[in-house]
């Protein structure tokens, strides 16, 4: 961990809960003490993950981008080591992994033996702070730069944000590259962020790959999770079921070609967000332990 | 699928919640439908898990050992393929592929490079139905009847039950094998069984290998969940976690050599029932969004 390269003995960070709980988990892993900002409203799952791992928890009355503050002043003022999204620039680093094991993997599963790695045509990816998108851009860059993939085959990316968080989507819609904060407002806690930290690098990489920035709603996301678990086994967290959100709406629209290698990017577990999921998935039959109530509930006649 | 493979068109079963999980996945996989019968006091994360794969969810007011009842009762009415656990003579082998792993994946870490694979010396597994221990058990046979692990090092097969739920260990305790039924009572919900469908054999896979049935508390299960987190990074549930809890004992009470191979099957996510997971992990502090309310709260003063 680079936090112990550099000596330091402590790291810190804000979060929506995901990065912090992974940053607990990998701190614990080398006895390295963790302070996680928090906004209080993080779902109880991810805070609890968090502290399980015997990070520090604080839960900052106030929304992401003052924790993101707090725990930046708090960082310069204490002598610790920030490992905030995007304002640190080894978290790209980290990011850009996906990229590799996305190349790989499909190199793997396509069985082909080439000379260089398969890419995908399209990505699709929830965009927060903008610092994913910004790895992944990162990687391939890397890779047609080794030339390991082809640099004439860079896959676009597809930045999904939810529509009551939309502040890459519309700067990349008005042609800009600075991005102006919003007042976010959306059930994908991960991806509800006023003032993406990455912003400029995530509306660069949107371009510089020829994607599109989309938005979604709060229901196409639920939509999302359900089509998502259905059709796949994998239970997604909203931010997460976001990215497939946008592989609908763009599909819908025509705007996927029919033979396109597509990859859904999804980061984070439906078991982070229990609230939201159980939104998603409707409801249960409540019954008394007998077989006539479940002729009832589930509206059966006897074969 | 094996209720493919019969040409079943529904498949049922009941549980605490994970197989229904892992059930409904697998079902909507393969677009088969599926009912989970479920007890009433699941945690909420399992519920949604099986609702959001599609699968239609019945919470049982009652007990696991009734919804199970209920299960096979409505099985036998309506004509579907029932895959209660233990029941279902598919199960142990499915269960048994972790034995597989676990030896093949020691050998690989090992790096030996041997004509049998590498066998830990014991196994410490949680025991609520007795399936998962009775399928290591009929994993490891397999292995030894093939000669793919040296037969006269059948690792040792340690039954972790919570002190509140029992009823193997109580069997096991007294030198018999009918197991008899207890009024479970225990915070880790996957083994809180009254009647383990399994037990006979349970017993008798703890005694054929040479191991033991062990119990522990609930504050001992906490105990291992917040100590597995903190050492290893692996966030497991209550029942997850009574297996280390059980070496834990075992450990402490001298009855493990310093050069023994030991593994402990995690077999549920701490994200799955967080409520508990909140009373291991402890609280965090939540404060205004200012520097002085962070040296208040991690009593801190300035570098």
């Amino acid at each position: 961990m680079k936090a112990r390269e550099l000596k330091r003995d402590l790291i810190t960070t804000a979060s929506s809960g995901n990065a912090g709980a992974a940053l607990a988990g990998m701190a614990a892993s080398i006895q390295l003490p963790a302070v996680n900002f928090v906004t209080q409203s993080a779902p109880q799952a991810k805070v609890a993950q968090l502290l399980i791992y015997g990070s520090t928890g604080v839960l900052v009355k106030g929304r992401y981008d003052m924790a993101f503050d707090l725990c930046l002043q708090a960082s310069k003022e204490f002598g610790w080591d920030c490992r905030n999204t995007a304002y640190n620039p080894i978290t790209v680093e980290g990011k850009k992994t996906a990229s590799l094991e996305i190349c790989e993997q499909l190199t793997l599963a396509t069985g082909r033996n080439t000379r260089q790695w398969v890419t995908p045509d399209r990505i699709f990816v929830s965009v927060g702070d903008g610092n994913i998108i910004s790895g992944l851009h990162k990687g391939l860059v890397d890779l047609a730069a080794l030339e390991w993939i082809d640099p004439a085959r860079m896959p676009k990316l597809m930045g999904v944000q939810a529509e009551g968080a939309a502040a890459v989507y519309n700067a990349w819609q008005a042609g800009k590259t600075d991005v102006e904060p919003v007042a976010g407002r959306t059930i994908a806690d991960s991806i509800n962020v006023d003032l993406p930290r990455d912003g400029r690098r995530a509306v660069r990489a949107i371009r510089a790959t020829g994607g599109e920035a989309l938005t979604v709603s709060d229901d196409e996301i639920l939509d999302a999770m359900r089509l998502l678990a259905r059709e796949t086994a994998v239970f997604a967290e909203p931010a997460a079921s976001a990215a497939m959100a946008g592989l609908v709406k763009a599909a819908r629209a025509g705007r996927i070609g029919q033979d396109e290698r597509v990859v859904v990017v999804i980061t984070g577990s439906g078991l982070k967000d229990v609230p939201s999921a159980v939104k998603a998935a409707g409801q249960a039959h409540t019954i008394e332990p007998d077989l006539n109530a479940v002729k009832a509930a589930l509206n059966l006649q006897t074969e």
